[in-house]
């Protein structure tokens, strides 16, 4: 039997509640613990709201979307830590298992969408994409400088692994973002936010 | 000295961080632990996201923002249980005073959009704060329902209080939405999801 559209919609969206429980390895910014996926969506769509006049033109609302859907498959795929080279491995096919499997959930033309929306986030070429990818670099960047880089440091982050990380903000990016990381990433080098410097 | 207008959208920014530690008096839906105000700001964003075709001809986008910023006066205010009457009574003054200096954090243009926003929600007459404040209820429903009325049993909440709550969504909700929290409703009471029946 058919489940009913609206079921259907509220099955998706009791499933995705399990992505409260997925961690990240930033702190928040007052180092008392671990972000999860949820809280860090829902503040990259603070920021597109907040910085959407720096791209012009820009669809806002789908720009939005991708940051409040982009780490759903990590209910399935789990979270890859940004400067973890072995979990990148395999995380694309993980990803693409887990982008069936839940969106799977929704109505045809729901999952389609979403699908649709997660890919070209992944993608990294759309104006919204490359918005989208920015403040998800930009907001773990704020957070560790506001905790004295103190994941940088447990983890031997490295400045230079930094800039690579934010090289879409720097290629791609407005002008007033890479200019605030490069500013604040010199007052964290200068503060010892970093265990070691090397940069080459 | 002026600080510049991108800084200071970055120290809102990080200064709304402090959202992701203001919790709320309902259960995740695996029961947990409690959520916080930016776990459930997400969720309501994405139930606008995939809930939005109920609302024909709304803002979309504008429903969306609502739901992310909705509680950040909590920041200032603390959050005011659903069912505590007392701590209703001065709500609307703690409020108040927390949106300003919150929003007052923005640029100028921006600071009153916010606020324009969130009082818009507040009013609940606009279709944009009529679907914002129905899922606003949907959400902590459906987890209490996911939990077995966890928090509605420590609480002594009843079901004539879960159908006052969601008032608004029998009065002026879609058809899908008031059917399907009528149906989970007499589930929750014949499966004993609440200590006591006090209909009157």
């Amino acid at each position: 039997m058919d489940i009913p559209r609206f079921e259907q919609q509220m099955q998706f969206l009791l499933e995705i509640d399990k992505l409260k429980s997925v961690q990240r390895q930033n702190l928040l910014a007052d180092g008392s613990r671990q972000e999860n996926d949820t809280e860090h969506s829902w503040h990259l769509a603070m920021m597109v709201m907040v910085l959407s006049e720096y791209f012009p033109g820009m669809d806002i609302l789908k720009a939005v979307k991708m940051t409040l859907i982009h780490d759903i498959v990590e209910i399935y795929a789990g979270d890859t830590f940004a400067y973890d080279e072995k979990g990148y491995e395999d995380k694309e096919e993980r990803e693409m298992k887990a982008a069936e499997k839940i969106f799977g959930l929704l109505p045809g033309d729901q999952a389609s969408e979403m699908h649709s929306l997660w890919r070209e986030f992944e993608g990294m070429e759309s104006q919204e994409a490359v918005c989208a990818s920015i403040v998800d670099r930009l907001e773990p960047f704020t957070l560790n400088i506001s905790t004295g880089g103190e994941m940088w440091k447990r983890n031997g982050v490295t400045p230079d692994k930094v800039l690579k990380r934010n090289r879409i903000t720097f290629e791609r990016g407005p002008s007033a973002f890479s200019e605030y990381i490069e500013k604040q990433l010199k007052m964290a080098e200068e503060n010892g936010f970093f265990n070691t410097w090397d940069r080459n």
